[in-house]
């Protein structure tokens, strides 16, 4: 396995703010099927933040994840330089992105961004926060870069 | 095939505003394998127009169009509630959203919703928008409802 | 609405043994979230069957329907001429693909190919098939051919 | 990062085998937008090899890759036991499954299943290939289990 990047730091302050903003987008949800509720919140590098919620869809496969939809929000509004994504559920532990999202994650985040993973029912002083990065998630890449790469065959 | 339903009326102030907000959605547009931008706009009952344009991704497959990332956005802000949607394209005539996009679309919105399909270029002396609905562009669908028949084994 | 194009005849015992297949191909079905389960079979104009089930995912949006599977299968296998569709599921009325099976669908088959809509229980004396063909299911599609229209902007 | 689970070993016969199942597999590829073809070979518990090759679409959303080609091909066809994936691709340097792919591949796949990401021209000879596993390639999955988690909130 490939040497872990060190993820940057985050202040206290945007850290706590960006998580709560996670929070807060969980109420957006909308999961009539799997009743899984998730939320993320992106902190963009212009210091706003973004937050997404899960969209359910009864195709299944047409479902949209939390993270998904504040990259794609974000995105399509002009926003693609990122500081940290996070992401929580209503379970009492960190859980982590589907590899679809880590893909689409991959797409503007660079390798090295914290990813925090929050339990249901964070406060500061319980902690429980699970702390990750893009590589970290999602080593070994596959990246708009591959698709330059010349070709035989 | 079945007899389709007419769509409800806009106004033409909302109808004009609505197309406005889809041709400014398209500079949103993150099509750099396509090199085809896509621009959305969702009015919603409440008057309020939110905007998507398609972000792509270098798995092709991880890509979302424009249409679902106005609809996500919406649906999980709390907005669920859709009048009209309007589409455009840098093509000079009007084109359709593709079908994962009426799934989506699907989950939400009235089989009698109408959906504007906007040429590039559009003025309204030049007209030249193909009107259609939900259930036009998607018939006999498959939707929410039907994940609660009752099943034989 | 546009005017339906008819579709194509097949011969009562393709059509019985195109159905019987997809029937079968239920059996192939990993539907542990929705316990929905389908099944697709797919005619190649070389006389040769090929089924589909529908493979779910705990992403949900990794889902992949009972039709994407059958025409990836063949795809893959360089079958890409096809003549007809069936679908079933374990409900007692017809039920029909969903948006991203009709766009993929889209890509391989004519407009006005056959697809048969299969109610569980299905004998030839109880009848209750739906008929319809891709154009029927995906009017005004958006296709191959859209990517290479001239674009402005 | 977690400490990384040693993959299971394949005998080299099987491991040749599967490298050039995946290698054919490729000539199935059907990538007209992206131009970028890709194979891949899953050997199965009961030494058989499903092949798959990525199949594109109109809509880049609807693109299903290799890996997932194969996986629903052999799970809709109820294999759903594996043993070892290649993955190849027309580039001379080993490429990684995208997202996507993965969480398909965490489906059914063990933690520590061996994936080899074999470059264009490989040979015994030559060598290139890049070893990984499951969790190497997916650290921290979300998977099947979570779905079960007690849920507040
Ligand atoms: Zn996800
Ligand atoms: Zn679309
Ligand atoms: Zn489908
Ligand atoms: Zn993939």
């Amino acid at each position: 396995s490939v040497p872990s990047i060190p993820a940057w730091t985050l202040s206290i302050p945007d850290r706590e703010r960006l998580i709560q903003f996670a929070i807060e987008a969980k109420e957006g949800s909308y999961s009539p099927y799997s009743k899984f509720r998730v939320g993320a919140a992106l902190l963009a590098a212009d210091g706003s933040i973004i937050k997404g919620a899960n969209i359910e869809n009864a195709s299944y496969g047409g479902t949209i994840c939390a993270e998904r939809t504040a990259l794609v929000k974000a995105a399509s509004e002009g926003t693609r330089s990122f500081v940290a994504l996070a992401v929580t559920t209503d379970v009492a532990q960190p859980l982590s992105p589907c590899g679809i999202c880590r893909q689409v994650i991959r797409e503007f985040c660079a390798l090295r961004m914290p990813i925090l993973l929050v339990p249901a029912g964070y406060t500061i002083e319980k902690g429980g926060i699970m702390e990750t990065t893009v590589e970290g998630l999602l080593p070994h890449s596959f990246g708009p870069e591959d698709l330059e790469l010349p070709r035989t065959g």
